[in-house]
């Protein structure tokens, strides 16, 4: 038997991943990825600026870890607070600045703070590090100040956030609570990794500074293109405070030396011009329409013991069946009665939450909402009595 | 003080590295990056492919980890002994393919092994586990089989070989003596990694057949698109055993979800019809040249008391100079007199090498060749002396 190094213990295949896959090569409509919905995608514009980018051998060649220049100067341009490109390290895909910060902050068995429920992919990527978790509660605001205090008089100083129309939730923390938040990573010297990929994605309430602009030294801040432009160019970024990016641009280095110069071209030369300002107004008003007529069905189709989140943007609507419900082993059926999600019990990383479930809205049509909801609820329905 | 985890203190700035940056912005001629000539790029074959992959929107959606099916039907195509997709494993270039490796075998503290000189990236991928290094001694026909036996019995259970034109040395292993070390890695149960980047640049000799189709069970694979087409698309592959694959492939998940569906679908539409076979004929064709050209410049104009490799293919050739020349120090008068490499004691983990260095052959044009080589020559001649 080959010997695998002690990490590998914790990479497993996911059962309710199988399940899933299944809803791939079927008739079920599926509310479960949490993919961007491919119409939205500006393949003209992609086609235009390839053929300007591919006429210089240089966008095709080997480049600096940091990211093209061109690439950086954008964010950098686009951030507030940040306005130099020696904040930004441009990373393959949001995915990666999760891989990187493990690998910079978490040691076998570090506790890692995170909201309970949280993003899996965070999990999974901080798994690998041997992280346990602290799984603290949220209110309406977000995380809970006392929690995450508590885990850091504990010990822990790595915290993990998604403050914005939040994967799996659709919940957006206060300003005020990011204030707290911020505050006591300071005390405490703790990292405040703010994951933050559907920023751009709001459709309703009001602007939340993101936490980056609140501390200059503890929070390390994750973007994403694959929400505002396209996911398959794998194509997100991190800022923060130069000598920690610095560091991570070595750890990146080590992983892959350098994120497709390739890819980065073409995003710039995509996104020129105010594009990118132009572009998510589209993308927010399609998710508005698709939010709002998911909604609509969950009012008409779940039936009465059955609460839901009303997100402000991104993707995500967190449902909370009656308590003696199991959405997890619910899914089976749902499947075979032609619906897909995700369970909610997968997002807590210390148990919990077998009554929840997370929908996504972005890439069904509206008459397959219609239609999935309406299934579902019934499921629901006849279950719960 | 925010604080790392314990790994972050093996993740340093290069000292080499930051001389070598200089080049870049000035007259000198630089024999250092091991860049291939772009040249070679075929931008026009790419173009072409861009305008028909962008005008699909699933090659800018999110994939699956495995890498696209019709990339790896290509891969797997080419590869004599593992026929099926299953068997591989699209990375994003060739360091990830470490990095992966890295995280799926090494413990902290735990030896590799390795050959002293040997790759660079790979020392620096794992050194993010901790790795320690048991170096040892190559002859002409590659790494010494003793010696590894040796490290075997000792615990270690990971050998890191790069066995065609080696960077740095441009050495290739023998087959017999490939065949001993597979024989070795499977008495002990230990994994060989293959990382075999230059494969198909083999421009003089007989080939000579890797060390994957010699196990069925302890060798995984590493190629790269990066020499044979483009480097900055960041497309390579691991291919092995299937158990062994699919770990690695949760790894990567947790890594960077997948490696970018466009890049991807470029290189499959590029590659198609047999282009690649056409095309690495101009490449082999074009290094020959190069590399002739370096031979007989060094013969020209290189002192007695120093010696240099005889590669059969890929980009690199190995100096050894006098024994009391230190090509550490040697570096910045080489730099200011207008040429540049790479010492040789950046390759050889635990020390040594000190009156080595390393010379890529595959972006100077024939005149720079001359030139540089004229230029070091020199240099050493008057530092011998």
């Amino acid at each position: 038997m080959v010997r695998y190094a002690d990490r590998a213990a914790n990479v497993k295949p996911s059962t309710i991943r199988e399940i899933l896959h299944l809803t791939q090569q079927s008739e079920v409509i599926s509310f479960a990825g949490g993919l961007p919905a491919s119409d939205l995608f500006p393949i003209g514009r992609m086609r235009e600026a390839a053929d300007r980018v591919l006429s210089d051998a240089a966008n095709l060649q080997y480049s600096i870890t940091e990211g093209e220049v061109r690439l950086r100067e954008l964010l950098a341009w686009q951030s507030a607070e940040l306005a130099d490109p020696s904040n930004f390290l441009v990373v393959s895909g949001s995915q990666q600045g999760l891989d990187l910060a493990g690998k910079l902050f978490v040691n076998p068995g570090d506790a890692v703070v995170v909201e309970a429920p949280t993003y899996l992919g965070a999990l999974r990527a901080f798994d690998v590090y041997q992280a346990t978790y602290v799984a603290v509660p949220s209110d309406g605001e977000g995380i809970e100040p006392s929690g995450v205090e508590q885990a850091f008089r504990n010990g822990a100083r790595f915290l993990y956030l998604n403050p914005n129309f939040s994967n799996p939730t659709g919940r957006t923390m206060s300003e005020r609570r990011r204030h707290q938040i911020v505050d006591l990573a300071e005390e405490f010297d703790a990292i405040v990794y703010e994951d933050d990929p559907y920023a751009l994605l709001r459709f309703s309430g009001e602007f939340v500074p993101p936490m980056i602009t609140m501390s200059s030294s503890n929070v390390l801040y994750a973007g994403s293109f694959s929400k505002i432009l396209v996911p398959g160019l794998r194509l997100g970024w991190l800022s923060g405070p130069v000598p920690m990016i610095e560091k991570l641009t070595m750890i990146k280095q080590a992983a892959d030396l350098h994120t497709s110069t390739t890819t980065q071209a073409l995003a710039a030369e995509a996104l020129a011009d105010g594009f990118l300002e132009r572009h998510v107004l589209q993308v927010r008003a399609y998710y508005l329409v698709q939010r709002d007529r998911m909604l609509q069905a969950l009012t008409a189709h779940f039936p009465p013991g059955t609460t839901w989140t009303v997100p402000e943007g991104g993707m995500f609507i967190w449902v909370t069946l009656p308590v003696d419900l199991d959405a997890t082993s619910l899914l089976s059926q749902a499947v075979a009665e032609g619906v897909a999600y995700v369970p909610g019990a997968q997002f807590f990383p210390n148990g919990g939450g077998s009554n929840t479930l997370r929908l996504a809205y972005s890439v069904a049509t509206l008459v397959e909402i219609d239609q999935g909801i309406e299934r579902l609820g019934r499921l629901i329905a006849r279950s719960t009595s």
